[in-house]
């Protein structure tokens, strides 16, 4: 059975993990028949943001913390991801991986990478493991991975150019699509960067799952 | 189009909504071409359960804002529910259904309904509109339609015998089943009450969307 780990950055799309994004990616991982290990990094979130008012709290949580409350408790930190141990990985959108695992939200192009999430994520790609991103989580690819990287986030012109600044390749896609870049072994789909209900995310998810697993084999 | 009131006891499974089976109502209510809105009382948490640890935390939360984190801000106070507006109530489960919701968690067969959640289910069972309840919800129904109701929690003995003692009729069942009561147009399904990956869940979570639709036709 193929096994593969799934990054979330907290819980909630406006300082976490896309919760409907990552419910729909554990769903189609056990449906198409592969196992999957949660993980988070354990550190204190960048902002919480009060998501009825959409305006910042003063409050502290924790990414690690905050993500179990989607994984039912069952997350380890990101410290304890052994790439041997995984046949692919996955991160999920949502604004806590513009803010919890790099800072895009705050300094666009000029962006930094949580170390942790920069090390996992190129030990999949060292390892020629495939990997999926979802929604605003491809920004990081070109830091990761490096120029070239063919990716989406559907068709965002502000953000599509701070991708192609950075030395990736945006190509615009559809919400129900993904785009696939073969040399580096990447799925990507736009997901709720485009989806306006759970069929359309979910659409794209289950293909990228899909081409992520298929890649894996 | 067909209207459904989800109900949000908040987010996580230890001290709000289970965050799989909201997600998978909501999915499944879209994909069978019904719309929907969510409600959530805007009242303080029970408790916070951190939900790495299990531990009861000092925080303080509101079920509604919380609820939001799931709805992507989507979310409207329970008092604003007005039942004429919507064809059927769905109520996914979690802890936070028998911490905030009601007291079941604590009180047991004593609990009580927390007033604008009995107001809401009794509106529903007054305009003979169907409901469907998961997981632990059905250990209000009882309380709210009164003696003979027909439900499952799944088949746990304790909350079965609970439900018995006040004035309910326990129906064991399959997690990928539901349990239908004609006479009070209800529908009930175990989810996380039984379910140990998501497949499951989505299995009798779809077939109760399927059938209170079906009713409210």
């Amino acid at each position: 059975m193929k096994n593969v780990a799934v990054l979330l950055a907290g819980s909630g799309v406006f300082d976490g993990a896309e919760v409907n994004e990552v419910v729909l990616t554990l769903l189609h991982i056990s449906k198409q028949g592969a196992s999957y290990q949660c993980f988070a990094p354990d550190t204190q979130q960048t902002q919480v943001i009060n998501h009825l008012s959409g305006e910042e709290s003063s409050e502290k949580r924790n990414v690690l913390q905050e993500a179990a409350r989607i994984a039912r408790g069952d997350v380890k930190p990101l410290s304890e991801l052994n790439v041997s141990e995984f046949d692919a990985l996955i991160v999920p959108g949502g604004f806590g991986v513009a803010k919890n695992f790099c800072d895009f939200a705050f300094k666009g192009d000029q962006m930094m990478i949580n170390e942790q999430v920069e090390h996992v994520g190129k030990a999949f790609k060292d390892a020629r493991k495939p990997a999926g991103y979802l929604c605003i989580a491809p920004v990081m690819l070109p830091y990761i991975y490096g120029n070239g990287v063919r990716v989406t986030v559907g068709n965002d012109a502000d953000v599509a150019a701070a991708i192609n600044k950075m030395g990736g390749e945006h190509v615009d896609c559809d919400v129900r699509d993904i785009v696939v870049d073969d040399n580096h072994r990447l799925v990507t789909t736009p997901a709720y960067m485009l989806a306006e209900n759970l069929p359309d995310a979910e659409a794209g998810i289950s293909k990228l799952v899909e081409k992520v697993l298929y890649m894996a084999a």
